[in-house]
């Protein structure tokens, strides 16, 4: 059975409502989206990063492609901050050690906290595009596959475009 | 940019809590588990029957057979009861005219209408999957990619399972 | 600061969805529902019954009878399917052992598991009544409040009435 | 049948997610939080402020009360911000025109577009307490009614308090 590591680095997915009034980053979003899906599939998720994805430096996406190398198996799946996304994809492409791993970024632009939201159906994506791609770094979003440096987002309409 | 044809024949995913306590087959879920996704992707929704899959005869999976042969498009999401969702599927592989289509079948174990549900999940899982893998009749459900006649449903544990 | 003691007896409000395709009283939603209200009142949800309404007999009415008699506070919301509602409502209004209590019921026309529900507005009104309200048993359904024994459920439109 | 205006002037309850990645108000939660009651009363919404409830400004206020003071019915719901709830009620006890009316503010610590959130509960206890409650100026919160004048809110906890 597939086994599916994702890595949480915050972004609008993990965004809650504080009692001041504040959205911040809470818990993966990833945890409480994977528990209705019943799967002989294994995964875990692990809290690399939690940050607003505008404030994502070089350095954080060092210690992300860190945690990547470190993972035993071949299929990963990141949730990120749509406003950098393809920034990260570009620098995991570039930097990541292992040749045989497929990782897809995923994320969403509604938290997965408020209805509706498109973070279940971005994960359910991700997830599955993990499984489909060869190995290299991908992003699922605007129910597309992008492959890492061919893509953007188009920050006025909130949608993931392919560059030519 | 892809079209992909949504056909919706009922199942768990479309059922609705109605006045007599009873739950029934609504409109279908897709189009309201789409309307948060920016993107642009064009797809239509097209409901061809509103079944409980336990209810479901090889007439009336001629009828759906005869919908999708009838579609334009090349990519197909139907979304379907789980209960005969793979004898559906292996209906298709063997009757769909077009030997170009790319057909995969989705639904969920929780209706849409429910908090939390499969819903989304499974439906972003299809609209992906249909997009990356060649012709043929597949199910996305649990998790993973089936192909048609590779698959069941282990029905104590709501898990679809591969086929040796 | 106000405790109120609520008392489930399963009905619409608590039904969930089994993997069987069946609904089926669940765990009192009220638990659930009143996770996210911040308060400095205290409660408890005493879980008396599991049933269907449309399944409570007399001996069910006096073991519910028996449960509140038995509590010690003077405020008391009942969780209750709607079909019989006014029958309960009616019993427990010429059997109650104390004079003191003010008892509301409440439920939900819709799972409160589903989305949109009546649920937590309803449980809002109960909860609200009961501090409000004199000693006697009522209901609060309908965006209304009632007096046992002069209300009943147009079943039709599903929307409780006054008798007059 | 009871008839009651709800008066919306924007605040947490009405905050939505915006693409930029902000909350900003949006339209009146009271409308979609009102939809799944069934019930014989009526009602009406009106939009009077969309604020931030620390941005309202005594001018603000008096907008509120003359919108108030135009209404022909006798009981009001004002949705509003936590913030300076008690404050709007103060001064809407000091300046309302009319001596018959019941006017019941409510909102909520979470935005009804979120999941969970205390917004359908609360509005259940206001549009009930409306109906109860002697004319004057009250607040619904924290699981409570309170008298305009003698509540404020804990801050730190998230929970309207009685002043002695």
């Amino acid at each position: 059975m597939p086994h599916i590591h994702v890595v949480a680095t915050g972004g609008t997915i993990d965004k809650v409502y504080a009692l001041t009034g504040e959205l911040e980053i809470g818990a993966p979003a990833a945890d409480t989206l994977l528990s209705p899906i019943l799967t002989d599939n294994t995964y875990d998720v692990t809290p690399a990063l939690a940050l607003d994805s505008l404030d994502m430096t070089d350095a954080d996406r060092a210690a992300l492609c860190a945690v990547i190398d470190g993972l035993p198996g071949r299929l990963v799946v990141v949730t990120h901050g749509t406003d950098t996304m393809p920034e990260t994809a570009a620098f995991l492409d570039e930097h990541l050690a292992a040749a045989d791993q497929t990782v897809v970024l995923t994320g969403a632009m509604r938290p997965a906290a408020m209805a509706p939201s498109d973070a279940a159906y971005n994960l359910g994506a991700a997830m599955t595009a993990v499984q489909l791609l060869p190995a290299g770094v991908h992003i699922a979003m605007s129910g597309r596959v992008f492959s890492a440096g061919k893509v953007a987002k188009d920050h006025a309409r909130g949608i993931f475009v392919e560059l030519s």
